[in-house]
């Protein structure tokens, strides 16, 4: 009798966190029209990830499976996400990592499409950098790389891979008219990344919304 | 003994799915002031609509109605939406169209009103362009026509089907000032497409409001 | 024994009925910081209104009280609304009028004060303007007046009442930095005229936010 | 046996009120990714207040604590927010404050990072500064300096209070990319001046992004 290569009660649990976190996302409004896809880490081989399609306001366990690390293959029924090689990279390469999420906001959408010729965004100065790991102090500059959308996620991931090899992507990247993506320790560290990160685009958004004022 | 030419049963889930769908749209803010009407087909004569005037954000069964695809005649008690007309037009010219929504949102109002000599919104490059039926990459341009608003219902049911021949509405079209109308092949698809244009509706009226930056 | 002058199952649905929809309103954002006040009309005689500096958002019938129309003096226990003159001139004047909304919404301030030297905003065009009674297309025009703002109430009162005798407010009436008056023939129709007010407000708004582009 | 210098059942109800106020704040979208804390007196030398890091839309009677005000040190298990002693400023400057609520919205965060050469916001002629203590008009100024941020709170705390000896910190003030401070002599009414403080913060963005019209 062979077991399955991952416990059942971690992916249950992981289930759970990833379908109430996706409702949460969701009433933010950051995950419409069943964009975005949220995963957490089961062990070193394997990761739970949303199903491809599902809608995230309605989120549920159901909505949940396992794929491989290695090859980014179902491991148990379902069709993962397209862009679960994104999600799989980053446990690939950080062993820390326990959960990724991609979400489609407005501010992201809107910053990556009107900045059509920025390939970076930069946040500076702001109290809520502390909430990145590592940050101690607002008096700090964090640069998030933006990369052109693509339907090839194969090859997005080797660019993502080879700027984390360069060293210019430290807690998340953007991907242009498309979102961003922010990974974490846990849960918990994960989508406190994504709150701030989704705060600060906001603002940013915000900023240059005032910018021609007389 | 008659029996109904509907079957009650797929009414009475069509009627659940509709308040439903309603008051989730009426959450978002697309639905203010009774405005807007939502529907889906019963079979290839009947389709089930909101009752003229009720409150979307406490929509109920007792709120859907049954109507005659072929006179836009209610087939059961209460008084059809004004613009029934425009749900079954769309059922009538496709077979495989099940639900129709037609919504009135803010960014809809606010694009078609302030953009008055535009007869078409055009979105491009945006990733949830893959929110529609039939497209697979962020890469391509969906335009929605813009029709001038008008209280003879007739007429432009007439118009859109005038479009619809010459293949310039594929998934949906704005009223100026008044709002949008998508279909689909479920409601679940059908409400896909509603989240994804009203999404990049926003996305464009919030880009303009960047537009004066220095 | 005398018995009190209004009908005490009345009085218990008009407050059920204030408490709900003063919730519903809060929701929507447009009654900060204990701002605003909701009457119904009991009869001829007393209505329905807010005890004044209630929390909106957590507003129940205990915060109901009932008022005398002729001289704005609370009849049941509670110190009423310091804007109740506002409520009761609209019952005095108009008999049919069973409902009386007064909001504080970001949109009606921001609109107001920015456009400091307007004595009347205009609403042109949109399909919501049918959301108003005895409105029966789009292809129309509301004019609301402005008033500046001021502490004496009394005074307010017969500004309105002499701008009612000029014909010159129709649903609504706006008060500089301080929000908008509406009232209908039932809270239902009421709160669907407050419900588009507060739409076309944001919506002019927006407009008016784009129209720097280049 | 020694008892503990506070009373349980108010630690219970102050914890309770706080877990409460927090998700309402968080709900309006004012403490994200963990920003953000309050805090409520519990007699002339202890106050509760939220632990550091906590997640404010989950916030809960588990996520406060005792400190004492004199040196701001825990007085029961958990780690206190690092801004505590900004809230024991106040307690102890002012006999009659009994909260403190600090929140980090988007409205304050715009524009005293946009605005990065002003030492004061200056609010006028709004309804809504009758929600401050001691105002009876809205025909009024409401300066609220703009501090700026700093990871030495110690030293914040000092030049607060020197402005406070000063005379130019009336109800509330700023910290630049940070957030708002305000206290009153009960949770209601700090709560009421926080969501005045932050609806004309959101109205000034707004009347900003209008100013380019032509």
């Amino acid at each position: 009798m062979s077991a399955r290569p991952w416990s059942p009660t971690a992916f249950r649990a992981a289930a759970r966190t990833l379908a109430a976190t996706g409702q949460r996302i969701y009433q933010h409004g950051w995950s419409p029209a069943t964009s975005s896809n949220y995963s957490m880490r089961l062990n070193d081989r394997y990761c739970a990830v949303t199903v491809s399609g599902r809608d995230k306001g309605l989120l549920s366990e159901a909505d949940i499976m396992v794929v491989e690390l290695a090859n980014n293959q179902g491991a148990s029924p379902g069709k993962p996400s397209a862009e679960t090689g994104l999600h799989t990279q980053v446990y690939r390469r950080h062993a820390d990592a326990q959960a990724v999420l991609h979400t489609h906001s407005m501010a992201s959408t809107v910053l990556t499409m009107e900045l059509a010729d920025q390939k970076r965004l930069r946040l500076e100065g702001y109290e809520l950098l502390k909430a990145f790991g590592g940050n101690s102090t607002h008096d700090t500059v964090l640069d998030i790389p933006v990369f052109e959308n693509t339907q090839d996620i194969d090859a997005l991931a080797r660019d993502v891979d080879a700027a984390m090899d360069a060293g210019t992507i430290t807690h998340a990247y953007l991907i242009r008219g498309h979102g961003v993506y922010t990974w974490g320790e846990s849960m918990a560290a994960c989508y406190r990344q994504l709150e701030a990160l989704e705060f600060l685009f906001a603002v940013e958004v915000q900023r240059r919304q005032m910018r021609s004022r007389a």
